[in-house]
Protein backbone atom coordinates (compact mmCIF):
# COMPACT_ATOMS: atom_id res chain seq x y z
CA UNK A 1 0.00 0.00 0.00
CA UNK A 2 3.06 2.28 -0.59
CA UNK A 3 3.29 1.82 -4.21
CA UNK A 4 3.05 5.17 -6.29
CA UNK A 5 -0.09 4.95 -8.50
CA UNK A 6 0.33 6.60 -12.16
CA UNK A 7 -2.82 8.18 -14.07
CA UNK A 8 -2.17 7.93 -18.09
CA UNK A 9 -4.51 9.62 -20.45
CA UNK A 10 -5.09 7.81 -23.59
CA UNK A 11 -5.49 9.72 -26.79
CA UNK A 12 -6.21 8.29 -30.12
CA UNK A 13 -9.74 6.62 -29.88
CA UNK A 14 -11.65 7.78 -32.91
CA UNK A 15 -15.28 9.15 -32.93
CA UNK A 16 -17.27 6.41 -32.00
CA UNK A 17 -20.33 5.31 -33.78
CA UNK A 18 -23.29 2.52 -33.15
CA UNK A 19 -21.41 -1.01 -33.68
CA UNK A 20 -17.66 0.03 -33.22
CA UNK A 21 -15.26 -2.51 -32.12
CA UNK A 22 -14.64 -0.55 -28.55
CA UNK A 23 -12.35 -2.95 -27.06
CA UNK A 24 -10.33 -3.49 -30.22
CA UNK A 25 -10.10 0.72 -30.38
CA UNK A 26 -9.00 0.89 -26.79
CA UNK A 27 -6.70 -1.46 -27.54
CA UNK A 28 -5.00 0.19 -29.97
CA UNK A 29 -5.20 3.41 -28.69
CA UNK A 30 -3.78 1.97 -25.13
CA UNK A 31 -1.18 0.38 -27.31
CA UNK A 32 -0.17 3.35 -29.39
CA UNK A 33 0.40 5.30 -26.04
CA UNK A 34 1.79 2.76 -24.03
CA UNK A 35 4.66 1.79 -26.55
CA UNK A 36 6.95 -0.45 -26.09
CA UNK A 37 5.57 -2.22 -22.76
CA UNK A 38 1.23 -2.33 -23.75
CA UNK A 39 -0.93 -3.08 -21.51
CA UNK A 40 0.14 -5.23 -19.00
CA UNK A 41 -1.40 -7.38 -15.46
CA UNK A 42 -3.32 -4.90 -13.34
CA UNK A 43 -4.10 -2.08 -14.77
CA UNK A 44 -6.93 -0.80 -14.25
CA UNK A 45 -8.38 1.48 -17.69
CA UNK A 46 -11.50 4.14 -17.21
CA UNK A 47 -13.59 4.37 -19.97
CA UNK A 48 -16.32 7.22 -20.13
CA UNK A 49 -20.03 6.51 -20.60
CA UNK A 50 -20.28 8.31 -23.88
CA UNK A 51 -17.94 6.12 -25.82
CA UNK A 52 -19.72 3.12 -24.57
CA UNK A 53 -23.25 4.36 -24.79
CA UNK A 54 -22.26 5.27 -28.35
CA UNK A 55 -21.02 1.92 -29.42
CA UNK A 56 -24.14 0.04 -27.85
CA UNK A 57 -26.25 2.35 -30.12
CA UNK A 58 -27.89 3.83 -26.61
CA UNK A 59 -28.62 6.76 -29.00
CA UNK A 60 -31.93 8.51 -29.08
CA UNK A 61 -33.16 11.50 -31.73
CA UNK A 62 -34.18 14.69 -29.93
CA UNK A 63 -35.43 18.02 -31.86
CA UNK A 64 -32.15 20.36 -32.02
CA UNK A 65 -33.58 23.31 -31.69
CA UNK A 66 -34.98 22.37 -28.11
CA UNK A 67 -32.80 22.19 -25.35
CA UNK A 68 -35.51 20.35 -23.56
CA UNK A 69 -36.74 17.89 -26.31
CA UNK A 70 -34.99 15.10 -24.38
CA UNK A 71 -36.92 15.35 -21.15
CA UNK A 72 -39.71 12.74 -21.91
CA UNK A 73 -36.62 10.47 -22.42
CA UNK A 74 -35.72 11.51 -18.39
CA UNK A 75 -39.25 10.12 -17.40
CA UNK A 76 -38.99 6.89 -19.68
CA UNK A 77 -35.54 5.88 -18.59
CA UNK A 78 -36.75 6.97 -14.81
CA UNK A 79 -38.66 4.40 -12.17
CA UNK A 80 -38.83 7.33 -9.47
CA UNK A 81 -38.64 11.37 -9.65
CA UNK A 82 -36.55 12.09 -6.18
CA UNK A 83 -36.80 15.71 -7.15
CA UNK A 84 -37.44 18.21 -8.94
CA UNK A 85 -36.69 21.53 -9.42
CA UNK A 86 -37.33 23.93 -12.55
CA UNK A 87 -36.21 21.95 -15.73
CA UNK A 88 -33.52 19.97 -13.24
CA UNK A 89 -35.28 16.37 -12.57
CA UNK A 90 -33.14 14.05 -9.94
CA UNK A 91 -34.35 10.61 -10.19
CA UNK A 92 -33.87 6.89 -9.74
CA UNK A 93 -33.00 5.36 -13.14
CA UNK A 94 -34.02 1.66 -14.07
CA UNK A 95 -30.77 0.68 -13.28
CA UNK A 96 -30.96 2.06 -9.71
CA UNK A 97 -28.53 4.99 -9.75
CA UNK A 98 -29.73 8.19 -8.52
CA UNK A 99 -28.78 10.99 -10.83
CA UNK A 100 -29.74 14.16 -12.62
CA UNK A 101 -31.86 13.62 -16.26
CA UNK A 102 -31.73 9.47 -15.81
CA UNK A 103 -27.51 10.26 -17.15
CA UNK A 104 -29.07 11.33 -20.41
CA UNK A 105 -26.30 13.66 -22.35
CA UNK A 106 -26.25 16.27 -25.13
CA UNK A 107 -22.99 17.38 -24.11
CA UNK A 108 -20.40 16.53 -27.50
CA UNK A 109 -22.52 15.20 -28.90
CA UNK A 110 -24.65 15.81 -32.49
CA UNK A 111 -27.80 18.43 -32.15
CA UNK A 112 -29.64 16.01 -32.71
CA UNK A 113 -28.65 13.02 -30.21
CA UNK A 114 -28.74 12.08 -26.94
CA UNK A 115 -27.06 9.55 -25.33
CA UNK A 116 -28.76 7.09 -22.85
CA UNK A 117 -26.88 5.16 -20.11
CA UNK A 118 -25.63 1.93 -20.87
CA UNK A 119 -28.36 -0.85 -20.12
CA UNK A 120 -25.55 -2.93 -18.02
CA UNK A 121 -22.45 -0.51 -17.41
CA UNK A 122 -20.66 -3.90 -15.12
CA UNK A 123 -21.60 -5.73 -18.66
CA UNK A 124 -20.11 -3.55 -20.42
CA UNK A 125 -16.76 -3.48 -18.26
CA UNK A 126 -17.15 -7.15 -18.21
CA UNK A 127 -17.32 -7.49 -22.20
CA UNK A 128 -14.29 -4.74 -22.61
CA UNK A 129 -12.34 -6.69 -19.78
CA UNK A 130 -12.74 -10.02 -21.56
CA UNK A 131 -11.82 -8.89 -25.26
CA UNK A 132 -8.89 -7.75 -23.52
CA UNK A 133 -7.72 -10.67 -22.08
CA UNK A 134 -8.83 -12.76 -25.20
CA UNK A 135 -6.82 -10.84 -27.27
CA UNK A 136 -3.33 -9.50 -25.56
CA UNK A 137 -3.87 -12.18 -22.71
CA UNK A 138 -3.59 -9.17 -20.05
CA UNK A 139 -5.87 -9.04 -16.78
CA UNK A 140 -6.85 -5.77 -16.78
CA UNK A 141 -10.05 -4.16 -14.49
CA UNK A 142 -12.48 -2.29 -16.40
CA UNK A 143 -13.96 0.87 -15.08
CA UNK A 144 -17.30 2.96 -16.69
CA UNK A 145 -17.18 6.42 -15.42
CA UNK A 146 -20.10 9.16 -15.41
CA UNK A 147 -20.24 12.48 -13.93
CA UNK A 148 -22.58 12.96 -11.21
CA UNK A 149 -23.35 15.77 -9.08
CA UNK A 150 -23.54 15.17 -5.41
CA UNK A 151 -26.45 16.66 -3.04
CA UNK A 152 -24.35 18.75 -0.42
CA UNK A 153 -21.07 19.81 -2.74
CA UNK A 154 -21.07 21.83 -5.82
CA UNK A 155 -19.42 20.97 -8.63
CA UNK A 156 -19.31 17.32 -10.31
CA UNK A 157 -17.05 14.37 -9.89
CA UNK A 158 -16.80 10.85 -12.07
CA UNK A 159 -17.92 7.95 -10.57
CA UNK A 160 -18.21 4.31 -11.50
CA UNK A 161 -21.25 2.88 -13.45
CA UNK A 162 -19.98 -0.32 -13.63
CA UNK A 163 -16.82 -2.56 -13.02
CA UNK A 164 -14.94 -5.45 -13.94
CA UNK A 165 -11.97 -7.59 -12.45
CA UNK A 166 -12.12 -4.68 -9.35
CA UNK A 167 -13.70 -5.02 -5.75
CA UNK A 168 -15.58 -2.15 -5.69
CA UNK A 169 -15.64 -1.36 -2.22
CA UNK A 170 -12.64 -2.43 0.43
CA UNK A 171 -11.74 -1.95 3.49
CA UNK A 172 -8.31 -0.23 3.40
CA UNK A 173 -8.59 0.45 7.06
CA UNK A 174 -7.78 -3.18 7.83
CA UNK A 175 -9.76 -3.98 11.13
CA UNK A 176 -7.19 -3.31 13.94
CA UNK A 177 -9.59 -0.65 15.23
CA UNK A 178 -12.15 -2.84 15.37
CA UNK A 179 -12.89 -2.80 19.18
CA UNK A 180 -16.31 -0.53 20.20
CA UNK A 181 -15.72 2.09 17.35
CA UNK A 182 -17.64 2.53 14.13
CA UNK A 183 -17.22 -0.40 11.61
CA UNK A 184 -19.66 1.83 9.31
CA UNK A 185 -16.69 4.09 8.44
CA UNK A 186 -14.10 1.24 6.83
CA UNK A 187 -15.60 1.08 3.70
CA UNK A 188 -14.09 3.15 1.19
CA UNK A 189 -15.49 2.84 -2.49
CA UNK A 190 -12.02 2.37 -4.74
CA UNK A 191 -13.93 2.43 -8.03
CA UNK A 192 -15.68 5.76 -7.33
CA UNK A 193 -12.28 7.12 -6.33
CA UNK A 194 -10.39 5.84 -9.46
CA UNK A 195 -13.10 6.99 -11.34
CA UNK A 196 -12.53 10.41 -9.86
CA UNK A 197 -8.82 9.98 -10.39
CA UNK A 198 -8.97 9.18 -14.06
CA UNK A 199 -11.42 12.31 -14.80
CA UNK A 200 -8.48 14.54 -13.95
CA UNK A 201 -6.49 13.42 -17.05
CA UNK A 202 -8.87 12.92 -19.38
CA UNK A 203 -10.05 17.00 -20.13
CA UNK A 204 -13.54 16.54 -21.45
CA UNK A 205 -12.98 19.23 -24.14
CA UNK A 206 -9.94 16.94 -25.29
CA UNK A 207 -12.28 14.16 -26.14
CA UNK A 208 -9.45 12.09 -24.38
CA UNK A 209 -12.63 9.27 -23.15
CA UNK A 210 -10.01 6.54 -21.54
CA UNK A 211 -7.07 6.55 -18.97
CA UNK A 212 -4.71 4.29 -17.56
CA UNK A 213 -4.21 3.69 -13.87
CA UNK A 214 -0.84 1.87 -13.30
CA UNK A 215 0.30 0.82 -9.74
CA UNK A 216 -2.96 -0.48 -8.42
CA UNK A 217 -2.67 -2.98 -5.60
CA UNK A 218 -2.98 -6.50 -7.21
CA UNK A 219 -5.00 -7.51 -4.24
CA UNK A 220 -7.79 -5.68 -5.11
CA UNK A 221 -8.61 -7.35 -8.34
CA UNK A 222 -11.28 -9.75 -7.84
CA UNK A 223 -15.32 -10.32 -8.93
CA UNK A 224 -17.75 -7.47 -8.09
CA UNK A 225 -19.97 -5.07 -9.87
CA UNK A 226 -21.24 -1.28 -9.54
CA UNK A 227 -24.98 -1.91 -9.63
CA UNK A 228 -24.70 -4.63 -7.08
CA UNK A 229 -22.56 -3.54 -4.63
CA UNK A 230 -22.35 0.29 -4.97
CA UNK A 231 -26.00 1.19 -5.64
CA UNK A 232 -27.78 2.08 -2.14
CA UNK A 233 -31.10 0.32 -1.86
CA UNK A 234 -33.88 1.74 -1.17
CA UNK A 235 -34.41 0.49 2.12
CA UNK A 236 -31.22 1.50 3.10
CA UNK A 237 -31.47 4.94 1.43
CA UNK A 238 -32.42 7.90 4.06
CA UNK A 239 -32.73 10.43 1.03
CA UNK A 240 -34.85 9.19 -1.36
CA UNK B 1 -4.28 18.23 -20.55
CA UNK B 2 -2.71 15.31 -21.59
CA UNK B 3 0.06 15.14 -18.71
CA UNK B 4 0.42 12.13 -16.50
CA UNK B 5 -0.37 12.56 -13.12
CA UNK B 6 1.40 10.61 -10.41
CA UNK B 7 -0.02 9.67 -6.90
CA UNK B 8 2.87 9.26 -4.27
CA UNK B 9 2.61 8.17 -1.06
CA UNK B 10 4.29 10.25 1.62
CA UNK B 11 5.40 7.88 4.92
CA UNK B 12 7.41 8.93 7.75
CA UNK B 13 4.88 11.01 9.76
CA UNK B 14 5.84 10.73 12.95
CA UNK B 15 2.40 10.05 15.28
CA UNK B 16 1.40 14.23 15.64
CA UNK B 17 0.50 15.86 18.98
CA UNK B 18 -0.87 18.67 19.86
CA UNK B 19 1.46 21.86 19.19
CA UNK B 20 3.25 20.29 16.48
CA UNK B 21 4.97 21.56 13.62
CA UNK B 22 2.92 20.07 11.07
CA UNK B 23 3.69 21.60 8.36
CA UNK B 24 7.62 20.99 9.41
CA UNK B 25 7.20 17.71 9.78
CA UNK B 26 5.61 17.47 6.61
CA UNK B 27 7.90 18.94 4.85
CA UNK B 28 10.44 16.85 6.14
CA UNK B 29 8.60 13.82 5.24
CA UNK B 30 8.29 14.68 1.34
CA UNK B 31 12.55 15.84 1.15
CA UNK B 32 13.27 12.55 2.62
CA UNK B 33 9.91 10.61 0.59
CA UNK B 34 11.23 12.83 -2.71
CA UNK B 35 15.21 13.45 -2.40
CA UNK B 36 16.95 14.22 -4.46
CA UNK B 37 14.47 16.89 -6.41
CA UNK B 38 12.19 17.73 -2.71
CA UNK B 39 8.80 19.16 -3.41
CA UNK B 40 8.44 21.33 -6.58
CA UNK B 41 6.06 24.11 -7.89
CA UNK B 42 2.65 22.89 -8.46
CA UNK B 43 3.14 19.82 -6.43
CA UNK B 44 -0.03 19.32 -4.63
CA UNK B 45 -0.21 17.63 -1.17
CA UNK B 46 -3.51 16.11 0.22
CA UNK B 47 -3.00 16.02 4.24
CA UNK B 48 -5.43 13.73 6.47
CA UNK B 49 -7.84 16.12 8.26
CA UNK B 50 -7.10 13.50 11.27
CA UNK B 51 -3.47 14.77 11.40
CA UNK B 52 -4.60 18.27 11.27
CA UNK B 53 -6.63 18.01 13.82
CA UNK B 54 -4.57 16.76 16.26
CA UNK B 55 -1.64 19.23 15.98
CA UNK B 56 -4.08 22.23 16.47
CA UNK B 57 -5.89 19.96 19.34
CA UNK B 58 -9.13 19.34 18.38
CA UNK B 59 -9.49 16.76 20.46
CA UNK B 60 -11.58 15.84 23.58
CA UNK B 61 -11.73 13.75 25.73
CA UNK B 62 -14.30 10.83 25.91
CA UNK B 63 -15.17 7.69 27.98
CA UNK B 64 -13.02 4.79 26.35
CA UNK B 65 -15.77 2.14 27.49
CA UNK B 66 -18.87 4.20 26.00
CA UNK B 67 -18.58 3.56 22.15
CA UNK B 68 -21.10 6.38 21.89
CA UNK B 69 -19.91 8.79 24.27
CA UNK B 70 -18.74 10.98 21.82
CA UNK B 71 -22.20 11.46 20.57
CA UNK B 72 -23.15 14.44 22.66
CA UNK B 73 -20.49 16.01 20.89
CA UNK B 74 -22.08 15.13 18.28
CA UNK B 75 -24.66 17.24 18.56
CA UNK B 76 -22.83 20.73 19.98
CA UNK B 77 -20.57 20.90 16.87
CA UNK B 78 -23.75 20.50 14.24
CA UNK B 79 -26.34 23.47 13.77
CA UNK B 80 -29.08 21.12 12.11
CA UNK B 81 -29.43 17.03 11.98
CA UNK B 82 -30.70 16.55 8.64
CA UNK B 83 -31.37 12.54 9.51
CA UNK B 84 -31.12 10.19 12.50
CA UNK B 85 -31.43 6.18 12.20
CA UNK B 86 -30.31 4.39 14.93
CA UNK B 87 -26.84 5.71 16.15
CA UNK B 88 -26.35 7.28 12.74
CA UNK B 89 -26.43 10.85 12.69
CA UNK B 90 -26.02 12.94 9.81
CA UNK B 91 -26.01 17.12 10.32
CA UNK B 92 -24.99 19.82 8.90
CA UNK B 93 -21.85 20.71 10.98
CA UNK B 94 -21.65 24.72 12.12
CA UNK B 95 -18.76 24.60 9.03
CA UNK B 96 -21.57 23.92 6.74
CA UNK B 97 -20.48 20.27 6.01
CA UNK B 98 -23.17 17.48 5.59
CA UNK B 99 -21.78 14.22 7.14
CA UNK B 100 -22.09 11.71 9.18
CA UNK B 101 -21.29 12.48 13.19
CA UNK B 102 -20.37 15.70 12.75
CA UNK B 103 -16.84 14.18 11.23
CA UNK B 104 -15.99 13.34 14.63
CA UNK B 105 -13.93 10.15 14.63
CA UNK B 106 -12.40 7.91 16.96
CA UNK B 107 -10.43 5.25 15.04
CA UNK B 108 -6.82 5.39 15.23
CA UNK B 109 -6.90 7.63 18.35
CA UNK B 110 -6.26 6.39 21.70
CA UNK B 111 -9.36 4.89 22.92
CA UNK B 112 -10.28 7.88 25.21
CA UNK B 113 -10.19 10.60 22.74
CA UNK B 114 -12.10 11.68 19.70
CA UNK B 115 -10.71 14.30 16.85
CA UNK B 116 -13.37 17.05 16.00
CA UNK B 117 -12.99 18.89 12.79
CA UNK B 118 -10.69 21.37 12.10
CA UNK B 119 -12.49 24.95 13.13
CA UNK B 120 -11.56 25.86 9.56
CA UNK B 121 -10.05 23.74 7.20
CA UNK B 122 -9.08 26.16 4.44
CA UNK B 123 -7.16 28.41 6.95
CA UNK B 124 -5.50 24.89 8.16
CA UNK B 125 -4.28 24.20 4.40
CA UNK B 126 -2.85 27.44 4.03
CA UNK B 127 -1.27 27.99 6.80
CA UNK B 128 0.48 24.96 6.06
CA UNK B 129 1.12 26.41 2.05
CA UNK B 130 2.55 29.30 3.77
CA UNK B 131 4.84 27.57 6.29
CA UNK B 132 6.38 25.56 2.86
CA UNK B 133 6.08 28.96 0.71
CA UNK B 134 8.31 30.43 3.53
CA UNK B 135 10.70 27.55 4.10
CA UNK B 136 11.36 26.02 0.69
CA UNK B 137 10.46 28.72 -1.72
CA UNK B 138 8.10 26.50 -3.61
CA UNK B 139 4.36 26.85 -4.49
CA UNK B 140 2.39 24.02 -3.77
CA UNK B 141 -1.40 23.51 -2.92
CA UNK B 142 -2.46 21.72 0.14
CA UNK B 143 -5.83 19.82 0.13
CA UNK B 144 -7.21 18.76 3.47
CA UNK B 145 -9.21 15.77 3.34
CA UNK B 146 -11.31 13.43 5.10
CA UNK B 147 -13.55 10.27 4.32
CA UNK B 148 -17.50 10.97 4.07
CA UNK B 149 -20.50 9.24 2.79
CA UNK B 150 -22.84 9.65 -0.05
CA UNK B 151 -26.30 9.15 0.39
CA UNK B 152 -27.14 6.93 -2.56
CA UNK B 153 -24.24 5.04 -2.86
CA UNK B 154 -22.46 2.28 -0.30
CA UNK B 155 -18.76 2.88 0.69
CA UNK B 156 -16.94 6.31 1.73
CA UNK B 157 -14.34 8.19 -0.60
CA UNK B 158 -12.51 11.15 0.61
CA UNK B 159 -13.49 14.95 -0.24
CA UNK B 160 -11.73 18.31 0.50
CA UNK B 161 -12.88 19.93 3.98
CA UNK B 162 -10.42 22.43 2.91
CA UNK B 163 -7.84 23.56 0.28
CA UNK B 164 -5.10 26.55 -0.45
CA UNK B 165 -3.38 27.32 -3.24
CA UNK B 166 -5.95 25.55 -5.93
CA UNK B 167 -8.82 26.56 -7.53
CA UNK B 168 -11.97 24.21 -5.94
CA UNK B 169 -14.17 24.15 -8.96
CA UNK B 170 -13.04 24.31 -12.53
CA UNK B 171 -15.27 23.80 -15.85
CA UNK B 172 -12.63 21.17 -17.48
CA UNK B 173 -14.83 20.74 -20.95
CA UNK B 174 -14.75 24.16 -21.96
CA UNK B 175 -17.75 26.53 -23.40
CA UNK B 176 -17.65 24.95 -27.24
CA UNK B 177 -20.74 23.37 -25.91
CA UNK B 178 -22.75 26.16 -24.23
CA UNK B 179 -25.67 27.20 -26.98
CA UNK B 180 -28.55 25.55 -26.07
CA UNK B 181 -26.76 22.78 -23.96
CA UNK B 182 -27.13 22.56 -19.88
CA UNK B 183 -24.51 24.36 -18.48
CA UNK B 184 -24.83 22.84 -14.68
CA UNK B 185 -22.83 19.62 -16.10
CA UNK B 186 -19.44 21.23 -16.54
CA UNK B 187 -17.98 22.08 -13.25
CA UNK B 188 -15.46 19.28 -11.83
CA UNK B 189 -14.84 19.35 -8.41
CA UNK B 190 -11.08 18.88 -9.02
CA UNK B 191 -10.39 19.09 -5.15
CA UNK B 192 -12.56 16.16 -4.46
CA UNK B 193 -11.33 13.97 -7.06
CA UNK B 194 -7.68 14.84 -5.92
CA UNK B 195 -8.98 13.78 -2.71
CA UNK B 196 -9.94 10.66 -3.58
CA UNK B 197 -7.06 9.69 -5.32
CA UNK B 198 -5.01 10.72 -2.67
CA UNK B 199 -6.96 8.23 -0.64
CA UNK B 200 -5.70 5.09 -3.17
CA UNK B 201 -2.14 5.54 -2.06
CA UNK B 202 -2.47 6.42 1.79
CA UNK B 203 -3.56 3.32 3.51
CA UNK B 204 -5.12 4.25 6.50
CA UNK B 205 -4.37 1.52 8.85
CA UNK B 206 -0.54 1.91 7.57
CA UNK B 207 -0.77 5.67 9.30
CA UNK B 208 0.42 7.07 5.67
CA UNK B 209 -1.64 10.83 6.37
CA UNK B 210 -0.40 12.20 3.66
CA UNK B 211 -0.33 12.10 -0.66
CA UNK B 212 1.66 14.09 -3.29
CA UNK B 213 0.16 14.61 -6.86
CA UNK B 214 2.20 15.34 -9.11
CA UNK B 215 1.89 16.99 -13.01
CA UNK B 216 -1.51 18.92 -11.94
CA UNK B 217 -2.64 21.68 -14.59
CA UNK B 218 -0.33 24.99 -13.57
CA UNK B 219 -3.79 26.55 -14.86
CA UNK B 220 -6.20 25.08 -11.85
CA UNK B 221 -3.71 26.52 -8.94
CA UNK B 222 -5.72 29.87 -7.52
CA UNK B 223 -7.38 30.82 -5.23
CA UNK B 224 -10.49 29.73 -3.24
CA UNK B 225 -11.65 27.62 -0.27
CA UNK B 226 -13.51 24.34 -0.09
CA UNK B 227 -16.78 26.11 2.48
CA UNK B 228 -17.14 29.23 0.28
CA UNK B 229 -16.97 27.40 -2.99
CA UNK B 230 -17.94 23.94 -2.40
CA UNK B 231 -20.04 23.40 0.35
CA UNK B 232 -23.63 24.44 -1.05
CA UNK B 233 -25.79 27.10 0.82
CA UNK B 234 -29.27 25.78 2.16
CA UNK B 235 -31.05 27.86 -0.76
CA UNK B 236 -29.67 25.62 -3.31
CA UNK B 237 -30.13 22.06 -1.71
CA UNK B 238 -33.04 20.14 -2.37
CA UNK B 239 -31.97 17.62 0.28
CA UNK B 240 -31.96 18.66 3.77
Amino acid sequence: MSARLEIIPIPGLPEIVPGNDLAGLIMDACQNTLHPEGLQDHDVLVVSQKVVSKAENKLEVVDPADPLSHKPLVLRESVRVVRRRGELIISETKHGYICANAGIDRSNMAPNIAALLPDDSDRSARRIRDAIRGRLEVDVAIIVADTFGRPWRRGLTDIALGCAGIRPILDLRGTEDAVGRELHVTEVCIVDELAGAAELVRGKSDGIAVALIRGVDPAWFGPGGVVANVVRSPTEDLFR
